[in-house]
């Protein structure tokens, strides 16, 4: 069952450098994780009732739970993991999720 | 690009008969949208950091914007949006999202 690291961006104040830093620098590094079968990234458009919660989610696939806790304890995802809190600390909330059968 | 909806729900008072509803009615609605492609439900394990604010996130993918437009519009959505109302209204977030190339 594929398990996936779901990450929830809310819009930042400056999109095009979050942008920026986001497309240029970060996604290298997450692409260098370990056992990452994918990387999708959705941009949120708008709502269908209310208020859109989130500017961006992605999702970093792994095949199973195992490939997914290696993944998560390799120096490439601590590298990563860094990264991410030097530019998207107060925006981003970050969940496991497995895709059901 | 692929445009999916995204429905993002709360936890369920009743999670069981929650997902009874989920799984054997409003799935069998979702499937009969005109241009679906692929819908895929994730659930969410964990919060790496912090509480996880959903309970399920699923995905409905259409082929392009024209495709997820008439999907909407169809009298198949309709249903599916008037079951979701019946038992999700008060724990579901809708969002459209494009899949960035």
């Amino acid at each position: 069952m594929t398990v996936k690291l779901l990450a929830l961006y809310t819009k930042p104040d400056d999109v095009e450098a979050f942008l920026a830093h986001y497309n240029d620098v970060h996604m290298p590094l997450i692409a260098k994780v370990p056992g990452l079968q994918k990387a999708v990234v959705n941009r949120i458009d708008k709502a269908l009732m209310g208020q859109a919660p989130y500017f961006l989610i992605a999702e970093l696939h792994f095949a199973d739970q195992a490939a997914f806790d290696a993944g998560m304890a390799s120096a490439e995802n601590r590298a990563a993991g860094k990264d991410l809190m030097s530019f998207a600390r107060d925006l981003v909330t970050l969940v496991v999720a497995s895709e059901q059968p």
